[in-house]
């Protein structure tokens, strides 16, 4: 091992970051503003405050601020499960025979089991500053639903989760930790909306979308006194929160006197990604540093590789405003074989403006290659990766191979955004052999892409 | 929140402990030899040579090296997941508006979910440098059977695990984090070794007990080319691995400028609370410093509380050493509403001489207790605990409400072994209220005790 760099870095509660970072302040072409539906003009600050929170909105809408103060509180809170170190991999270096450094920054140490506690916390706060009653949101994998309830019970708030089906079928376990911590937790679509009723008539034995989770979360909070809705990735106000991960990972490489080459995040809604490269973009838009960003999505749900730069539904019931982002397709759902989240059909503004800029990569990866990258790091490095977290861990062992061949010493750091202690179904899959692979071919892209809405 | 106290004390990897600590060096009176069953006299090193690897065995009969070198290679294993922090526990002091100061060790930010790693990479260490193929092992809850799964795939040994039936068929998911990390995982009893077949014709339809699940484990060991036993609490040799940390607890109070007045564990076979007491005791024994040390055990399963102080067979099968601990007889197996581990017949021979010298206090507690206080502590300190765990957080907060009504302003260090991600069927059965309590009568305790051995 190097003299100098321990396994683990941990900055000291100090050195803790004070401001989440905006990257847009940043960025020259700015994300594209969020539309109305209806009128298809830019959604007013008094427009998105009735489904969420006051201070939330400012934060969605401030593209000119770089950064943002961390209420006390939250930083508090923040204490009880960070600083997340930032882990030196020696063993999986060691193991793969690579020259290359490769580091991980750990957000899976909480009981949430991912990054999506940092967003939740700020979220919940500002609901309960504004005196709210409690907040709705939708999960699919479960993480953020988990996220949401702890905080949620930090601040005693009422919390409303809709699950999707099949997930709240298939993992039981999860529902019952978001139960642990107080929340209500109904399986999505159900009978306790009006566009939950639409799609079960339309569509009887789904097992649901996050598109339409969305929809019934957001309907309840616009109907409820005193309630708002929470979203756990895709907006702009979460990548501020999720900064977070990026401003300790900086910091702590400042303390260690090393600099990445390469930082590669997996990508869902792009909440981990966002949060892991904003600093580092800032420095590389503010022409102080660069780097090569590579986000990480599944073969079965490439919306940044094969999907369209459009303003598009966020939701299935199309009830939220239009975001510009790369997209299937509000209608697209990932196929039944896919494990694990990462499943949203569209992407976070801000990067897929950063993408269309050219200043990030992107590449899709098969989900058995993902599960053997993550049993071999669990075996190696001793963590049981979260599925999403191993198209990461898949993407940084390639990198670190091509070194190993090229014979060049690069530094690699990429986002290991949780654990997989709750997505034990998949890896037996895994296990047993029967796990497959699903890449949608064209026609399939097709269809999702023909329920764009027209928008010049 | 105290000035210079953060909420988190980790030790800089230079700081860990490079040599384990052993208690019976500084004891007065030592615990009791292991016997042969056979002809009741002391285990000797050939003897148990038949069971343990070699190394161990050495540490398992030695009373009076106070220090032992921890391998380098198990240093390089335990920077990937140690140190583990002494947090404090701000949030719950407030919310409990005591004057105590609350600290506690947590042992759970590993894949293993437990404290259990800290012996299980010990173990297989020594199996590899022997030159074995593989290890057997028994688990009940699961904890122990997946750090020594990781332990063995991280040094490439072949593991087989027996684990309980009744865990194997409600825990599925243990079992397979168990196999994503190599090892085999069969049912027990089984139809696999003559004490299994032979438990089965007696009790069909039996769910097992560890006592069980240690007999066959035993028994494939000393039948298989190349493969040794090992076990994850009880024994000497796991309680001075586990003084890890209790050595890194010490340093960081050391560090802080803190003394814990009252230091509380969970004692199922003694592995937690012994590693944690270990250091404190050894001050406290050579008449350094002083410590309330409490133990605390379920009140279905009372070994220290209710049980007797004689030589018993130390599993179902009868085929190990005799030990002489506070037992409740190698027959006594808890109720099936008992949730969790903590479910042993006997209690380290080590803790049980201490306990015997009124060293160290033990109080029982009843199992929805335990989990009021799991809840409360999920809740509010973002931690969902192992039922084990949540023994010694019931009577953390006890002891701190205790303080309130006092005024007193102790110190109060306990374990958190470990993490309930996998035992979300007991919090389930909480969650729906149908979770129950037991305790046994003296009439269940008198069955136990017929069945120990006359040994004088």
């Amino acid at each position: 091992m190097d003299k100098n760099i321990p396994y683990k870095t941990y900055l000291e509660e100090s050195e803790m970051p004070k401001q989440w970072y905006n990257v847009r302040a940043d960025m020259k072409n700015k994300p594209a503003p969020l539309l109305n539906p209806a009128t298809l003009k830019p959604m007013t600050a008094e427009e998105l405050g009735v489904v969420f929170c006051d201070e939330l909105v400012q934060q969605e809408l401030n593209t000119t601020d770089a950064y943002i103060d961390i209420p006390e509180e939250i930083r508090e809170f923040y204490k009880m499960y960070r600083p997340s170190p930032l882990v030196r991999a020696y063993c999986l270096e060691k193991a793969l025979g690579t020259p290359a450094k490769i580091y991980y920054k750990f957000e899976g140490n909480n009981t949430s089991g991912s990054h999506k506690l940092n967003s939740a916390i700020a979220q919940a706060y500002y609901a309960k500053k504004q005196g709210l009653k409690g907040v709705t949101t939708e999960t699919g994998a479960g993480q953020w639903g988990t996220a949401l309830s702890m905080a949620c019970a930090y601040f005693g708030l009422d919390c409303k989760v809709y699950m999707v089906k099949v997930s709240y079928e298939q993992k039981p376990f999860r529902r019952e930790v978001m139960r642990t911590y107080g929340a209500s937790v109904t399986p999505s679509p159900s009978d306790t909306t009006n566009v939950g009723r639409k799609i079960l008539a339309e569509h009887p034995g789904t097992t649901g979308s996050l598109g339409c989770a969305i929809s019934e979360a957001v309907e309840v909070a616009v109907g409820s006194e005193g309630y708002r809705y929470v979203l756990g990735s895709v907006l702009n106000q979460v990548l501020l929160h999720q900064s977070v991960i990026g401003l300790e990972s900086l910091a702590a490489f400042e303390k260690l006197g090393e600099k990445p080459d390469i930082i590669i995040g997996c990508a869902g809604g792009g909440s981990n990604l966002g949060g892991l490269i904003s600093p580092f973009m800032g420095q590389k838009l503010r022409g102080e540093a660069d780097y090569r960003f590579i986000a990480v999505e599944p073969a079965s749900c490439p919306s940044l590789t094969r999907g369209k730069y459009a303003y598009d539904y966020c939701d299935t019931g199309m009830v939220c405003p239009l975001a510009k982002m790369y997209t299937l397709g509000s209608g697209f759902i990932p196929s039944a074989n896919h494990a694990g989240g990462l499943r949203y059909h569209g992407m976070s503004s801000t990067l897929s403006q950063l993408y269309d800029d050219k200043l990030m990569e992107a590449v899709s990866v098969e989900q058995t290659k993902v599960f053997e990258a993550a049993q071999q790091f669990a075996r190696i490095e001793g963590i049981l990766p979260a599925p999403e977290s191993s198209h990461a861990i898949r993407v940084a062992i390639d990198e670190a191979l091509k070194c190993k061949e090229t014979g060049e010493e690069k530094t690699i750091l990429f986002g290991l955004t949780g654990t997989g202690y709750f997505d034990m179904v998949a890896y037996q899959k895994f296990n047993d052999g029967e796990m497959s692979d699903y890449i949608p071919t064209d026609e399939d892209l097709a269809k999702g892409f023909a329920g764009l809405p027209k928008v010049d």
